[in-house]
């Protein structure tokens, strides 16, 4: 294990967030609020940190999956750490635990919530609380790929630890150029929001962390009702922007670069939003004798099914007082996610598109038992690593699910209310059903619990492994071993 | 498509069912029940009917996958339809869709039920319903096998397709022997079962429905209050009967050729006796407070644990009344099952062995890239395609899992009935939780959803791929083809 070059990424990590804490700071200038003093002093803290740690060069430059895998695991862990000190230190979070969850909350995208009171929060913490998901939505690491030049090849771990998806598809051959490309994606559609909220008459601060909570599809919202008191302009605005953000990045990609060929032919965009235009059709059909227009039910439902799709979590009404098969059918959605490639969690669009194409080419099989099919993704065939990276990402995927649950339901609350709290952290979503419904939060959680979620935050936000390696014995048995023997190892 | 064999089979099928209703005429004499008449009736008809489509010889004795998968799934069909017209055709069950409810729930061994007062059926009925469950459990194609010379080869394909389990394995190199074996332990076991409760005071007729229900992992009951009015004894015998039929036939035919060995080397049986342990201790615990002394809590604990993991389905306790976390252990042990190779249900304890393991290689091949492990079972290597095979049943599962939850919660009961209904009936168990609880039956649902749960039924029983192939439009279009166009096709 190539511990040097770890704690240098650590290093860069820490350098990078005490950076991005001097913006709340002026944020608290701007307004004059005092916990600007905090941040400032949070951000001080972190930076001389990032400089002890990370100004060393590493012995050697090599990393591996492994490296990439627990480089990305600490560096989110650390990030949240470091993200949590304001909330405590300015007594905005008093709860030690409850500040990390938040937290890991914001930068995981989640928007699961302890806050009873979000509107309690200064203008300060607010900024900071939407910035983190902002921050996590495509990623830190993938950032400093973008602004630092990084050793050889070997990035693509970095990157593909991070990254949402079954596979980091390479746009250009440069790493470096593909972070920059996404990096700019992301900035122009951010700005375009926030334009676009600004058009509707919504205060520029408001703009701002809205955006924030869109483009992480994260779901943090400034107001104790989210988005429910704004306009029904603004509401459609977020609904739009949300879709926007849950498709593959890939996409706007080729759009730029006029490949339009390659950009319609995008199963997993064609799926998605056939996904989402079902499940709008399906719930507006079921809620609409709940609401006085037509158009008033489907505004509603195309909001809550685009927030939940790609796994934001605002709201503007509570869908826990909807129909059972509207609960079912934004339950289904819940684990379906977003697309590859975008900000957004769940399992993936492209990986269903995957296991149903499985299972087809497996009646067929008994249909045909001499014919070889192969499975195909946008015209082109699904190489056999990329299906069995799927097929054991689903089952790790039950596998987490299920130790989680079971650790949760040591509360004793309602089947529903467990089994949607780790849904809609896993899944990174936010707001699940019953008491942690759209209108209510994780603080009545119990300790044990919410470290539960807080670790489901995280291996859902980094496509598991990272995590399960991270608490994996073997690797700090050998990890141990390295620092105690001195062993000298060859690069595997 | 060889469809003369299957009309030949079908033909079996037929013949098999009219002998075995013969049997409840036999108890209706006993007891000088009229419905006897109806039954003598439904036996005449359908031995006729087997005659006129079975005599006939099959042009060619070759059938494949294909053709096993298509015989299984319409001889299950069939036998339910026959099976259905006795409860129809006495007015027990007066509802045509409820009475083949009732008959697919005892065939696959599930055990849920339509009716509100079991008691109020006749002796006659309540034993062919039991007795159902027997049959369904071994499975009637595996009988066939065992009494009629079938044609060369192929067989294991009709065996393969009707056995629960990842893998059906060979006990002796002829199908027919092994199909011998596992009847007579079943038969044994089943004898065995209701000695044991005879001397527990059991009336007779008790203790053979008892059996038949234990024997198939039915759960069936012949009282409104399951087993729970029998005796603290009586409890326990069933108990540990339901554990004994949860377990892989394989150990069995071990212990009588006293290979030892061999048995103790069985992975799967050491989990699953391990898994029962572990949740018997840790819902012991949880509701140790509901019961007035400990002994009372282990044997309800005991008997629910056993009854869930083994499908079966029988109770002695309300267990909706229990506390969440040991509700979300029963609904994991839901899904878990029993062995392979034995009469249960569920996904199989195997299967997850087979998962747990291919997570554990996927990361540990992440720490050491290099290395090359082999994924074992029982000290011996899984081959490749049983790991694609697992990892397809499981993919197979969701889907079908999540297409029927949709379907089902049209009916707008709470998502906790909907999903425990859909597991309970796909996992052939019989009760789930809330308005499909122990003390609840699946009376109150519609028409569409009793025939989404049935369809579950019978994929559970089958492992999903027998109906997938069924309800595949590329499969009636073949038929559809051959039978208009004549067209001549090679085996494939």
């Amino acid at each position: 294990m190539n511990g040097s070059i770890i704690r240098r990424i650590l290093g860069y990590v820490l350098l990078l967030e005490g950076a991005l804490l001097l913006l709340p700071c002026l944020v608290a200038l701007y307004y004059g609020e005092k916990q600007g003093l905090t941040y400032l002093a949070c951000a001080g803290v972190t930076l001389v940190l990032g400089l002890i740690i990370g100004l060393k060069k590493a012995k050697n430059n090599v990393f591996y999956l492994k490296e990439g895998c627990v480089a990305t695991a600490l560096s989110w862990i650390v990030l949240s750490v470091f993200g949590a000190m304001p909330f405590y230190f300015t007594g905005e979070i008093p709860n030690i635990t409850d500040a990390l969850f938040e937290t890991i909350s914001g930068f995981t995208t989640t928007g699961a919530s302890i806050l009873n009171d979000v509107e309690a929060l200064s203008k300060t913490s607010l900024f900071w609380r939407s910035f983190t998901h902002w921050i996590g939505g495509m990623g830190v690491l993938v950032f400093l790929l973008a602004v630092i030049q990084m050793s050889g090849g070997s990035n693509i771990n970095l990157m593909k630890a991070e990254s949402p998806g079954p596979s980091v598809g390479k746009l250009v051959p440069k790493m470096r150029h593909t972070a920059r490309i996404l990096y700019s994606i992301y900035f122009a559609l951010t700005i375009l929001e926030i334009i676009f909220l600004l058009i509707g008459d919504m205060p520029l601060f408001d703009a701002i962390t809205t955006s924030f909570g869109t483009a992480g599809t994260g779901g943090f919202g400034i107001k104790n009702d989210s988005i429910g008191g704004y306009s029904l302009y603004i509401q459609w605005v977020v609904t739009v922007f949300m879709i926007f953000f849950g498709i593959n990045f890939n996409f706007y990609y080729f759009l730029i670069f006029r490949q339009f060929k390659n950009a319609f032919k995008m199963e997993e965009v064609k799926y998605f939003l056939l996904i989402v235009v079902s499940a709008i059709a399906i719930i507006t059909i079921d809620v609409s004798r709940l609401y006085d227009t037509l158009g008033e039910a489907i505004s509603k439902t195309a909001f809550q099914v685009a927030s939940i799709i790609t796994t934001t979590g605002f709201s503007t009404a509570d869908f826990n007082t909807w129909s059972s098969s509207s609960k079912t059918v934004l339950v289904i959605l819940m684990f379906i996610g977003a697309c590859a490639g975008s900000t957004g969690g769940g399992i993936k669009v492209s990986r269903f598109l995957v296991v149903i194409k499985t299972v087809k080419k497996e009646i067929h099989s008994y249909l045909h038992p001499k014919s070889i099919r192969k499975i195909t993704l946008d015209g082109k065939p699904v190489e056999h690593n990329t299906l069995r990276a799927t097929n054991v990402y689903f089952i790790s995927f039950i596998v987490v699910f299920v130790a989680s649950l079971l650790l949760v339901s040591i509360e004793d609350y309602d089947l529903t209310t467990n089994f949607t709290a780790v849904a809609a952290t896993i899944n990174n979503i936010g707001p699940g059903l019953e008491l942690v419904g759209p209108t209510q939060n994780f603080s009545g959680f119990s300790t044990l619990s919410k470290y539960v979620l807080m670790f489901d935050m995280l291996a859902g936000r980094l496509e598991l492994f990272p995590m399960l390696l991270l608490i994996n014995p073997n690797l700090w048995r050998e990890v141990f071993r390295v620092n105690t023997h001195k062993e000298i190892r060859k690069p595997e």
